[in-house]
């Protein structure tokens, strides 16, 4: 939608904003300098002597680090440090104002993986989580595994859970929608990088067996040996129970959902009329997804979703990335697991009542403010359950 | 001054209030959530393209991180990075209230200098200027050269210059008072760590011809061999030019000038006594100073300043750093020069009117309001001057 004062695109209106503020993100001081006294260092020895104080005497309780490499933003791809602090900046705006969670933008000007991940462990001990961004697959993985085994905090990478959980939103509504069973569909996930093996671990551990991961070679299974990487085999250890081979249109075949976390137009009509009855498609590659809605409403599909905001069920990680931390700075979470993220999809699924829930009305809107609560609540409540918690609230 | 109601020691109180705040130092949104597009990428190609287009884009143009590695901490030492954590906010603060500077505290996890250097330039992109904080002598040398040669932004290290800048300017106005002739004088510097290196260096950059440096092991000359390292053999061939030998109590022997940035107590009165006519002390260890003003008044100098805030001319950073980044700033200077630094000190000591001027009042008051502008201003107006400024204002 352009400005129709000036005419101005959706990207130029952004520009104009970022010119206008100077940058979107500001630091505040809570306190008035008046309150001031010389005699910091007393605090600080506090701190010395218990470092769990932290949490009390400095923002460590509500303050997560956005940080990115700049490898893999958006649309954009491998931009750089400087280039990746708007995307930073804007995650930020959406931590604090849907999750009222301070976040500090942090972009570094390295792609090494053992570096990066020297460099966040230590500038994470004033942070009471991670929040990773933007950085591309495999590495993403290395870092995010390697930082959880180092950090007694939080640390997700957003491009892989934000959006599992969101999809697994989606999904669990859609499924109701079908009146199919779990344990008996066929679901193909089109995608290589992080969004798309997050998805699928988390639909596995959601209780789908068969489910086919496929990336530009074709369907991954055990054995397959073109285009082959550690992550991609670990995969095809636990997807694809019966091995199908081929491409995306062999396998696509049959399937009750195919979630793209891949590239523009890789699905046509022809695909789509191959699937099950009551097919569902989830169509995430941003902005041009795998089909568009109205081609595969047309070729029979039963619901569509897609990234955009311009469509009906966007699938939006805004709803899931400021609950998520907010319930789990909350109690203080020393990671984030599995039985987190499944709650907070639920708690998102959840917010649509049988009465309201339809084909094109499976996921709340992005900006739906009943959202972040009762995300943070779910993933509190389980963190706290499940033994993760440090504190109960 | 305990808080009377709670009887509470300044110490207490801060803990206290850091308690309450939870942290001094939070980040806000410069927008309102709805007149965000989903088309930030747009922004972050305009930066890819033009990498200078992030001062107008992002908070860079007024984004300062403050950084230690929590290794000389105040009063506290080597306390790590965690506690170091309140130190650097209450720098943010002033940074915020005293230069409108948008600060970032960031406590580092280690304190090996190649990767301090390492992290810094990494996580440098975002930045504006980034100052150095409480990293202990002489890594920190180390640390800011490589630095400025890495870096096109100004990396200032505050206990070095900062405290360099605001003698300087007690100096000028002392100097004044007691009508000799810098290049006359005899100044001798107490001490070996950050401070004390770079305000010879500034002194004898401000015209000081007689500067003797003294450690715990006494007076530094070029040839001495017992306690020496690169950085001290560098100050011993541009001071001391007579080459006096001895302890402390020796070399003070008729100094016009003593200035202290060691420990307590390390100054009597005989050693007072058996200075120059209308000498002067700026005793600046903190909390106890190397002489008690009353002890050196009775012992006959003529001006005193110390670090507290509870004695007249108290020599506090606040007064010199919040201008300098402001200028800076304000002009994108590509570092912070000895010119810029004297002008800096020009413009604190400037304020004292020559009626106002006395032995009690040779600093402004480190909240006087009036300071950072008129620093910043000096500042800016030296960096256009000198080539160092990158935009006219």
């Amino acid at each position: 939608m352009p400005d129709e004062k000036e005419n101005l695109s959706l990207g130029e209106k952004s520009v104009k904003l970022h010119k206008k503020a100077r940058g979107v993100i500001k630091t505040n001081c809570k306190i008035d300098i008046d309150n001031f006294t010389d005699k910091t260092a007393k605090t600080s020895e506090e701190i010395y002597n218990n470092p769990d104080a932290a949490y009390e005497l400095t923002p460590k309780e509500n303050l997560v680090a956005v940080i990115s490499d700049g490898s893999a933003v958006l649309g954009l791809g491998n931009i750089g440090a400087e280039a990746a602090m708007p995307v930073m900046e804007g995650k930020s705006v959406l931590f604090k104002t849907l999750g009222g969670v301070d976040a500090m933008p942090i972009c570094l000007k390295t792609q090494n993986t053992e570096e990066l991940i020297n460099i966040i462990s230590k500038i994470s001990p004033i942070f009471g989580g991670i929040n990773l961004e933007d950085i591309s697959a495999p590495r993403c993985f290395e870092i995010e595994k390697a930082l959880i085994e180092k950090l007694d905090i939080p640390v997700f990478h957003d491009d892989q859970h934000g959006t599992a959980v969101v999809v697994l939103a989606g999904f669990i509504n859609a499924l109701k929608l079908t009146g199919k069973n779990v344990e008996k569909i066929k679901v193909v996930v089109n995608g290589a990088g992080a969004g798309a093996t997050s998805v699928s671990k988390l639909l596995l551990n959601y209780g789908v067996k068969n489910l086919i991961l496929c990336d530009r070679t074709g369907s991954i299974f055990n054995g397959r040996t073109e285009g082959i990487n550690p992550f991609k085999q670990e995969m095809a250890e636990i997807t694809n129970p019966d091995k199908e081979k081929g491409q995306l249109k062999d396998v696509i075949k049959n399937a009750d959902f195919f979630i793209g976390l891949s590239a523009a137009n890789v699905v046509n009509q022809e695909m789509v009329k191959s699937m099950a009855k009551k097919a569902v498609i989830f169509a995430l590659a941003n902005p041009v997804p795998e089909i568009m809605p109205e081609d595969a409403l047309e070729a029979g599909v039963f619901i569509v979703a897609t990234g955009r905001s311009d469509y009906k069920n966007q699938v939006n990680n805004s709803l899931a990335f400021p609950g998520i931390f907010r319930g789990a700075l909350d109690v203080r979470a020393q990671r984030i697991t599995d039985e987190m993220k499944i709650s907070a999809a639920h708690a998102i699924s959840n917010l649509i009542t049988e009465n309201e829930l339809n084909p094109e009305y499976i996921i709340p809107h992005a900006l739906d403010l009943r959202v972040p609560p009762s995300v943070a609540k779910a993933v509190a409540e389980t963190a706290l359950k499940t033994g993760i918690a440090r504190i109960k609230i």
